[in-house]
């Protein structure tokens, strides 16, 4: 039995990220991957959606040509077919990306299903059956996710469909009822509306994109529907009748009930994580509503078996997965890393305008007690966004009154996935606001409207 | 006579961010005008340059729209008449917010040529000739600067032009040669290749923006290259031929004496500061070599007498001119403001790949003789970069060894503009390079290549 320092099982960005910092460290390590190196996120998720999206944004441009004093003599056409082309492109460069790491680092690869045996035994059961056993002193599962399946909801691939479908359809559907309003059906609804597609956006709770602060809904929500698309909040799917041409989809609001016809349904209600037949019954290892219990190192129970990634507690996303990867690996190793600071996550939706946020909404501020003042600065009054024709958007920053430090960063418009970086260093070094305030920023860019909504909240903002 | 608090001359970005934080701390402000309020950066600078070049990479996309999977039956046509209508619209825009926001914080706007006279006295003198005096406790003088005229490329403002008549071309030239490639020369040279026009950039010093570090300077050259620019470098402008209907521009270089013809010719090699006829002679405020010699609080000689912005010390740049302004103000309503911090200010060039840094070049950081180490971090290695199709770029960081601060920032690429911001406030506030490295930077964003390019520094990197 070939035996490890180190096996992970499952190679997305927590694992591959394992893996490699592993390597790095002198250990000798192997991943395991049941089908594409990178996992979802680099194949399916983050990335291959980063490229439709790009590609929206060019179609837009192209619809809005003359506003640049470009001359089309024709409309533009998008072409779904190429676009997914080009995303499944950019994510086989990624993946052959992945490979190369891998490799250079001397990282086995085991292709196949890992599966987790007492006695520190991954099993791996390769695509053609065969069985075979590896063993190693540390075991990190980073099995991940998959999208959740709801009764009323049930994915058949065809009508019903979940975020992999949405990536790969073979045509543009004329309509479409995207539920769930989370980034990832946001950023499929803005997609197709944006190219053509009538979406129907359906969320259960009372905003579109809820887990963010009031006004970066209210504002995406007003864009949204500037675009075209019909929105719905508190709302939810009753049922779907796919048995015609055109799914019938029975949407449940205030209003009462209401029949939405649509092509496609898109279910994008959320993930569950990959927990199934890994083992952990079989060796003991504690987990409770699809998440295993870990401690700040990510050590699970047993012995010498980590976790990392969404299969653990705090939000499933790939640089959350990447960054407790890094803590397991190097407090193997017996270095003394930090734990991961969960108050200091950011957020990012990728719809136009974009959406990223850090730290409380002000509704948490207030629910939690907390003394604070507000500063908002318009992208309206923002030169750069201005000589860009990008003036939807803000900044929106909550600060606690009494010792200065930011409780909360909202973003909403051109680049705000970018700009929130800052705003992540600064709460995570604990600055103040005015820390922020009084570093120059250069004129003209997006990234003084950080500058300005801080000198807002201190009755200082000059461009307001 | 008319009585203020504060009299600020010129309202550029140093003179109307003095006014405005003027009128907030309670004094009773005027600005004094003689063209456009907003001066050079929002009228004939920063704002509608922005504006030019955002046309250009929407008609960058829509000759490339066929990548991202858009289809178009014709080819796209720059339309340089609605390109420059365009940002006259966008100056245009910006020059009422500024007019807004003088009135609302009730600056009282002298519009004509302001003039210092013994005894804290501002003579302004109207379009129309008339005389009439104005006094002040504090008079700040904010005159700004203009584009440098050198004997051998005399501007006529149609061969030989400056940016003012860069921006407002009424026809595309075939060809052109640009002479400097600052900002100001890069952009224009940019802005006019892409767009169709045959670009020539030339350059004294032995490197395109020779400001920079080497590698964005090689960067920079290869990219303009690629889109078939002629770049020279350790090369001047001996004279001009403006008698025939094509300019015969003789460029010296290593190789000698060669003959460049072009429709038009930009003369882009710096700027000179307004410093005559304000009565500076007259009222013995001290200056040399162009500049107004300045405490740290911006005080002249002369009591009671301030200057701030291009014609005092540092970089002439709109975000150093409104930081000034602050202090200045600040310091005059008895508060204790910070001195401007002169080490950290960004520099940033809006072509693509955009250009951006803050701190020491690695050449000075080896002529300073410090220890230090050097991260970098490509853009082809980069998600993000890779989806949006923009994999020209690097972030390069210079690490001091022993303290493990940041001694200088460069980036090169999309976005580098915005994401300096984040370096700028980590060296204000003395974090570590690695305390930005653990602050979780968002995925997939172009921002992780900061954290990237530091984790390299230390031999940490995960995708490299």
């Amino acid at each position: 039995m070939t035996n490890f320092d180190i096996i992970v099982v499952g190679s997305g960005p927590g694992g591959y990220v394992a893996a490699i910092r592993a390597a790095q460290l002198g250990f000798n390590t192997a991943v395991v991957e049941k089908e594409r190196l990178g996992g979802i996120c680099l194949n399916w998720g983050c990335i291959p959606t980063k490229a439709l999206l790009k590609s929206a944004q060019v179609y837009n441009y192209l619809m809005h040509a003359e506003d640049y004093g470009v001359d089309l003599a024709e409309k533009p056409q998008a072409n779904i077919e190429k676009m997914v082309q080009r995303s499944r492109g950019v994510a086989d460069t990624m993946n052959k990306g992945i490979q190369y790491l891998l490799k250079k680092n001397n990282v086995t690869i085991i292709e196949g299903f890992g599966k987790l045996k007492p006695g520190n035994i991954v099993e791996v059961k390769s695509a053609e059956g065969e069985l075979a056993d590896y063993s190693a002193k540390h075991i990190i599962l980073a099995t991940g996710a998959r999208s959740r399946q709801l009764p009323n909801l049930p994915q058949d691939g065809k009508k019903i469909i979940g975020y992999r479908e949405a990536m790969t359809l073979p045509f543009q559907p004329k309509s479409m009822v995207v539920v769930g309003s989370g980034a990832i059906g946001s950023e499929f609804a803005f997609f197709y509306q944006s190219i053509g597609t009538a979406v129907t956006l359906v969320e259960f709770l009372p905003s579109i994109l809820p887990n963010e602060d009031l006004d970066s809904s209210t504002q995406v929500n007003r864009s949204f529907k500037k675009m075209g698309m019909k929105t719905m909040s508190s709302a939810s799917v009753e049922s779907v009748d796919t048995t015609g041409d055109i799914c019938k989809v029975s949407v449940q609001s205030k209003k009462g009930v209401e029949i939405i016809e649509a092509e496609i349904v898109l279910s994008a209600v959320g993930v569950q994580t990959n927990l199934e037949g890994i083992g952990l019954e079989e060796t003991g290892v504690k987990f409770e509503r699809g998440k295993v219990f870990v401690d700040d190192f990510y050590k699970t129970n047993i012995e010498g078996v980590y976790a990392i990634g969404d299969i653990v507690h705090g939000p499933a996303l790939a640089h959350v997965a990447s960054a407790e990867a890094l803590v397991c690996v190097e407090k193997i190793a017996g270095q003394n890393p930090s734990p991961v600071n969960y108050g200091n996550i950011p957020g990012c939706t990728y719809t136009s305008p974009e959406v990223a946020s850090v730290g409380l909404t002000e509704k948490a501020a207030e629910e939690q007690g907390l003394e604070y003042i507000i500063g908002k600065f318009p992208y309206t009054a923002s030169g750069k966004a201005t000589a860009s024709g990008s003036r939807d958007g803000f900044v929106k920053i909550i600060i606690d009154k009494n010792t200065g430090h930011i409780l909360g960063a909202h973003i909403v418009g051109d680049n705000a996935t970018e700009m929130i970086a800052e705003l992540v260093v600064a709460r995570q070094n604990k600055l103040t606001a005015k820390q922020i305030m009084h570093s120059i920023h250069p004129h003209p860019t997006l990234s003084e409207a950080v500058m300005e909504a801080i000198a807002n909240a201190y009755g200082e903002a000059v461009h307001l």
